[in-house]
């Protein structure tokens, strides 16, 4: 790592569903998201997508460029989003401050996400991702003043261990009990008081 | 965040099962592994204990005092260490980039240990974090060569998302088929390229 004096930042727009780098690729950029929400994913043998990390506007991802590794992860933009690319050898001590911020914030979050993972049925999970979803660039607050998620259930499966059917199921059934709305690509959170309440972690028995 | 020309860490010797800090502590200091294994966890409603992370020799914790923040987690030492503790507030350039670094490391580690927690049996997982901490200042290697493991079937629960009982079992199931051999607190890996087949991630069914 090299400090210098000025490092501009090259600016790329990504559209909703665009891959910024695969698993495999040589890591040669550090990114900040500017505007949108970024996934970071990892595909598993059988070829199912696992959510590992979520990076929201002001945040730096890539940072396996620091120790010059190959990237570990696939990334996409969830949402359009503009990327600023910055070359991990000439960062000034500013920008320095501003990634271990944002990297310190991250492992917390990585950390609770990975807790949440552990602990609650897939109803607490599904729950719980969608109120974390809704505060991200993929949410947005309706006409009626309800939060919503444009999400898919294949999205919400790979965010929550899970997979589209089950996922699907719960929908459904929270939505038989007026807890959600759902739409193409879209889901309603009508109630969001009983929803906090439901995602609230509790423990499962063993899983195995 | 500010700049400081010199800033002297305070070493602290901490014993094996030690506690650093608690969930809710104020986060003042961060903190830098001198020598030993340290684990971050988090407790469950139902006092269950989840290892979300693990910080080794030259790796820094404690990053929340970057944002002010309460501690999210509690700290241990899993082996008797030695850490130092430093000023968030009165950093120098050099250890900003030692943190930055550590930390970008720290975040991939951890995205990996929450995809192999999400993914395989819990033979895989078991097997997994055996050879895993093997590496770690928990590990060793015996008169015979063979790699071991000071670890309690409860810690190898906390690590692998399950319960001690369950544990218990894998545990006796590796020992009859001659891939470890186990005693008080120590495990010892008798086969190690077998149990690095066995690790192997695989997918499992939908958990739910």
């Amino acid at each position: 790592m090299t400090l210098v004096a000025n490092n501009r930042p090259h600016q790329i727009r990504y559209r909703r569903g665009q891959t910024v780098y695969f698993e495999g690729d040589p890591a040669l950029s550090l990114f900040k998201v500017e505007t949108g929400l970024v996934r970071i994913a990892k595909l598993t043998p059988k070829g199912r997508v696992l959510t590992v990390r979520h990076v929201l506007p002001g945040d730096y991802f890539g940072e396996e460029a620091f120790n010059g590794m190959l990237r570990d992860h696939q990334v996409e933009a969830l949402t359009d989003a503009t990327l600023s690319s910055l070359d991990p050898n000439g960062i000034n001590v500013e920008n320095l401050q501003s990634v271990t911020r944002s990297l310190s914030d991250q492992l917390q979050r990585v950390m609770a996400y990975e807790y949440h993972l552990q602990i609650g049925d897939l109803r607490q999970r599904v729950a719980r991702y969608l109120m974390q979803l809704a505060a991200t660039p993929l949410g947005g607050i309706d006409e009626q003043g309800h939060p919503f998620v444009r999400a898919t259930h294949e999205l919400i499966a790979e965010g929550t261990s899970s997979t589209r059917e089950s996922v699907s199921k719960i929908v459904t059934e929270l939505r038989s009990e007026n807890l959600v709305q759902s739409g193409y690509r879209r889901i309603t959170l009508l109630n969001v008081a009983i929803l906090e309440q439901l995602s609230e972690a509790t423990d499962l028995d063993d899983k195995d």
